[in-house]
């Protein structure tokens, strides 16, 4: 067991907390961190938090420390892909029972480490304590160019729904844990955006960088869901055709074990993906894929405020909320 | 029981959401916040986060939701105190199990609310959760003049060592109500500072502002840890007179009780005092009070690396760390 001032000691080693910028003046170890925003070129500063706790957002005897390590950064960093923002710093608050800081905190940190390296993330600073069980929570700071953040509220009738990448992957490979299968060989591609999800970052400024974009979302809590908030927050409606989801491909073993492609594409979360609207005169901008990720038109934005789904028939549903509410009776 | 989008509804009428300033573009309700920093003035900004967890920072039996709403943000806004910047913005992640989400969320708020009003603050963003305990995290946002923020290193050999308040104030609260005697109308205004700590905001502005302190740090985990967290990060050594040290005062009842205002003082935690060092020759501008809270110098700023106790009788001996530290055994 390490005491609080070794714990820090082992996150600085491990994580990258040395600012390659001049404008962190003060990072981790002081009671808080100093920035000093460049005047040129002028950025607006993007900031959000996100908790990941044990237990509701991955279990420790099936969740590897380096996974949550990963996953903890990554669903903090996700919001900054969808307003278009580039990472910048973050802050850990870390809460650990004293059996968890010795080997489990070192792979924690090591997989923390590997997603601050790939998202271009630098830790100044955050806060440990003990707990009954693991808690994190992660602020994240962005910056942008002034005025291109891109909201959840401006989708407007008729504009073209977009979403990035596959749907249904991570909830994928959560089904596969669940069922003990997380060890099973066979299954190791399938796992891997569940346990390393991809982040849609360098789209996502991409978007904003070039105004294409009349409202974005990340798919944390699964694509009906996500595509929910946006038209809330935008007042107004949507119409998705379910044959042009880009759905994750299921063997045929694990769909007669109840693992349909549908269903994980439509509620499943944790994909990460960018869910996004486009001006209908933009949307030959819009090519099929940026870089390897692929980008789909699946639906458009209505005037009725409904969100409904067309199906291979032709045949029109609502499409529920089935994605993630933590407050939501089960 | 109330769902995530009710529980986010009843947080933003309850605490202060709404912007006074231009510059948050986007507040609560979006993935991320996103603010324009001034050009003119120009302005550093301070950034910090901390953990508020049920059973570890307050205990739900015997802590008032609204308590618990006020001395988590307090908690966190008191680092910014520390480095003597002026709160701006907040973010709550907000995790809680589902028998919490009605009237004890309520409290909760209405105490956050509170603090929020007092500190100046405004709820720019944060994430819901469920959790089978209250886990809280609130990240603070500030702004100083550039270069101004005053960090826990820069003490010198000589500098003289001065105290905020009243020290012990906050743990002889939280012996009251570990005791079962939180709601005895006889220690009411013993228990205030425990549940409702003032923050000593406008004398860290006040100290940063006129370049009068080498060195600062918020007593939050005990003077004789946060005194020893100064002297690391600085590389000097501290002596400390205990009759100097502005005592909380302890009615003979609790005294014979075991109630000590000596050990109340050197190691109980949560007073939020600003401990900070002065170069002697700006020692005299230092008056007694700033306002109605005293400044009292109660040590000085040694060559050598130890932390040493004077006592009453002139007898010097080392003053260990006493305070909080959440993974020292006990």
């Amino acid at each position: 067991m390490r005491d609080e001032q070794k714990i820090i000691e082992r996150i600085r080693e491990v994580v990258p907390s040395s600012p390659r910028a001049s404008d962190l003046l003060v990072g981790i170890g002081d009671d808080a961190a100093v920035l000093r925003p460049p005047s040129v070129p002028r950025r607006d500063w993007v900031l959000t938090c996100d908790s990941f706790l044990e237990d509701i957002h991955f279990l420790a005897r099936v969740h590897s420390p380096e996974a949550v390590g990963y996953k903890s950064l990554a669903r903090a960093t996700s919001d900054l892909a969808a307003m278009g923002a580039r990472p910048r710093y973050f802050l850990l608050a870390l809460a650990l029972p004293p059996h968890r800081t010795g080997k489990w905190l070192d792979g924690f940190l090591r997989g923390m480490a590997a997603a601050a390296r790939s998202f271009g993330l630098v830790l100044a600073g955050g806060d440990t304590s003990r707990n009954a069980t693991v808690a994190i929570s992660i602020t994240v700071l962005g910056s942008i160019t002034p005025g291109r953040a891109v909201k959840r509220a401006g989708a407007r009738p008729g504009d073209v729904l977009y979403v990035s990448g596959t749907l249904g992957r991570a909830q994928l490979g959560l089904e596969l844990v669940l069922r003990g299968q997380g060890c099973n060989p066979r299954w190791k591609q399938l796992l891997a955006t569940h346990l390393r999800p991809p982040l849609r970052l360098a789209l996502g400024e991409w978007l904003a960088r070039n105004r294409l974009t009349s409202a974005m979302i990340d798919t944390s809590d699964g694509f009906s869901t996500d595509l929910a908030h946006l038209c809330e927050a935008s007042g107004v409606g949507a119409r998705v055709w379910l044959d042009r989801l880009p759905k994750v491909s299921v063997p045929r073993e694990l769909r007669a074990r109840g693992l349909h492609p549908d269903q994980l594409a439509l509620h499943g979360g944790e994909d990460y993906e960018l869910l996004f609207t486009v001006p209908h005169r933009q949307a030959i901008r819009i090519l099929a894929s940026f870089g390897r990720v692929p980008l789909t038109s699946c639906g458009e934005i209505t005037r009725e405020k409904k969100i409904l789904l067309v199906g291979a028939a032709g045949r029109t549903t609502p499409l529920p909320r089935g994605g993630w509410d933590h407050f939501r009776p089960r």
